[in-house]
């Protein structure tokens, strides 16, 4: 019996699957890190920086030597040394006096303020004219400024961006603690499938969901294990189903979850499981089967791979995220639809879009083309559920792939 | 000599050298696919689908014999039989017959239409009411309809995706041409650069910039090589740079570039090989230097990661992208600016903003604060060169990272 949920019914009982549920800790070296989840938050263990810095070119002085001093008055200190780049000053600033210092480089013990290099002028002889007075704490970065000791730099459930990998760096993080990735088990059901390296005779095509559901996997943080084809009987699915849930967190059937002719999915995951639900109000995806096999999240994807993508997106992606305690994060962008968009009734409908050169977004249609239905889209719009439609013009989200 | 280049300008010297220049093609099985760069036009050798197919669960009927039908007086026909699935049919459709077609399945001789299963009832007895009428085509998608022989499905250069990796598995390329991944080195240089592992002593700091571009690298496609951190001078540099041009298809040194005291990394480039630009009038990036040895362009990227991050997404990401015979595609979404941000004559500002809750760019500002500008941001704004800057509340373009 079709018990029909709800999208976000359906994305809440799939929640309570990985809520008690973790992907074991593991930790990588910083360079293996990138696209990686944080498995704890990061906190500063020591000051950035961790000494007063310039934050440019210049001398180092005491600011009120400068007070009043211009182009046409230079102030003329004396030269009394420089800050070599990588050392501690040895230098200590006396009135009147100032120290060469570079970008990045110690503040000397004393000084209070940076004059820029394009401010000044060295007249030779150790005399040094600075052109433009400075404030107290000019170009200067002090101790601890950026992140002090105790700080949380990072959140545990982070996606790791090169941007992250260089904060990991500057506090020193040569290896990093995450979550190891989610194994997920990809099998293909459907009797009218055959290899890639077959040529599918009349009745037949290639099996185009193994491979756009292991790179699904992949792109979703998961590493996959492909089970390949297995034929529309009850005895091999069941046993590539069991042999699955032993060696993966996730597994994805697609194929067979019709509610038409062959139904064998849902039948077999009742009977070595439990069917948490079968069918969700959205289109594409209503025959979406989800339950659990010895505890691991199972689940029956549309056959059409446009579907079967459309729903992993939707449905797998926030388990593959949770199973790592991450968030799936979704940019959303307003834009103007280009053309009106029927209605249906009584279930929410996800639109693939493309974005226009004028940003408009257009929806992407068409027969149930393989091919077509594949090809490139920025993302998509859903059409709520009691909608009568959307009419041209009309201001809609845009949930970017 | 600084010859400062407009952005447009440094694009244009990066452009010629690798117009001439690709990386070599290699040949990677389609689940190693994701993400690569296709190096040749994908052209269909095949129809797809290669049969008209049914796109429902249904029966396969003459359209023209369910002129007139309704639910109160529906046609009644005789099932002369079923399609299985991944098999030809062997039915041929007469006059007042029909044949169980599943979804995806091969459409028997004779037949024009199908019949969803929800507007039909069976009767029993080999008798099939059908309660809504067909037009001819309903429910097919014929041969050849999704691509034909000879199109051409997916350019060269194209990044590929999981729905490409989908279009490549639906016409059999079990293993696809891919542009090999440009290899890129990374030099840091910088006396007062430590590595991650040590405590860095007063006036030191860690090597942040190795990480952070050894992971754009990786994100641009590339695959990079680290060399470590090598000091400021002339020699060990000119080795360096030699030594990892002979490896590496582009090379990038970041650190050194400031127009200040060490301006080594110009002078190095000048005589080992030919400096094409120094400085860009960009902000931050202005000291970045662009030239070739041994005919590799190799860059000086600024010492300060934020901004070393910055010129390498704005003039790095083109060139790799470029060896590999694909084109950088940036997604620039409008939003409302929520904050003044002042203007800067006479050089291009790139400043990071982060999208609120409420879809304002909020500009990411602040001291040369390291952790603080390597923060999560969506992307990036350009005030132009001659601009008196930009009001609140104005319309500006974000490119998103």
């Amino acid at each position: 019996m079709l018990e029909v949920k709800t999208p976000k019914e359906a994305l809440g009982i799939i929640g309570e699957t990985y809520k008690a549920h973790r992907t074991q800790i593991e930790k990588v070296p910083i360079n293996n890190s990138l696209g990686r989840v944080l498995s704890s938050d990061l906190v500063a263990i020591e000051h950035v920086p961790g000494f007063d810095r310039s934050t440019v070119d210049g001398y180092a002085v005491l600011a009120k030597d400068t007070f009043g001093c211009s182009e046409s008055m230079p102030a003329v200190l004396t030269l009394a040394g420089e800050v070599l780049m990588g050392a501690a000053s040895n230098n200590e600033i006396k009135p009147d006096t100032c120290v060469a210092v570079s970008t990045g480089g110690d503040l000397p013990e004393g000084a209070d303020a940076v004059v820029m290099v394009e401010h000044t002028e060295d007249y030779g002889g150790g005399l040094i004219g600075i052109m433009r007075p400075a404030a107290p704490g000019n170009n200067i970065i002090f101790k601890g400024d950026d992140v002090s000791s105790g700080d949380i730099v990072l959140k545990a459930g982070t996606m790791l961006t090169a941007h992250d990998l260089g904060i990991l760096s500057a506090l020193g993080s040569c290896e990093v603690g995450v979550m190891k990735k989610p194994v997920i088990g990809v099998i293909s059901t459907g009797d009218e499938l055959v290899e890639l390296s077959q040529k599918p005779g009349r009745g037949q095509i290639r099996d185009v969901n193994t491979t756009l559901l292991v790179a699904a996997a992949e792109q979703f943080g998961g590493v996959a294990i492909n089970y390949g084809i297995i034929r529309d009987e009850e005895r091999p699915l069941t046993d590539a189903v069991k042999y699955a849930v032993s060696e993966c967190d996730v597994v994805l059937i697609s194929g067979g979850s019709s509610a038409g002719l062959r139904d064998l999915t849902a039948h077999v995951v009742e009977s070595v499981g439990e069917l948490l639900f079968h069918g969700i109000a959205v289109k594409p995806g209503k025959p979406t089967i989800f339950g659990l096999v010895e505890g691991k999240p199972v689940f029956g994807l549309p056959g059409h791979p446009v579907a079967a993508y459309m729903v992993a997106e939707l449905f797998v992606r926030p388990l593959v995220s949770g199973l790592m305690g991450a968030a799936v994060k979704r940019r959303i962008i307003p834009a103007i639809i280009s053309e009106a968009v029927s209605s249906n009734h009584g279930r929410e409908e996800y639109l693939a879009v493309i974005i226009g050169d004028d940003g408009a977004a257009k929806p992407v249609r068409g027969k149930s083309g393989l091919i077509a239905g594949l090809k490139y889209t920025d993302g998509h719009i859903c059409i709520p559920r009691d909608s009568e439609g959307i009419p041209a013009g009309a201001l809609v989200d845009i949930v970017l792939w």
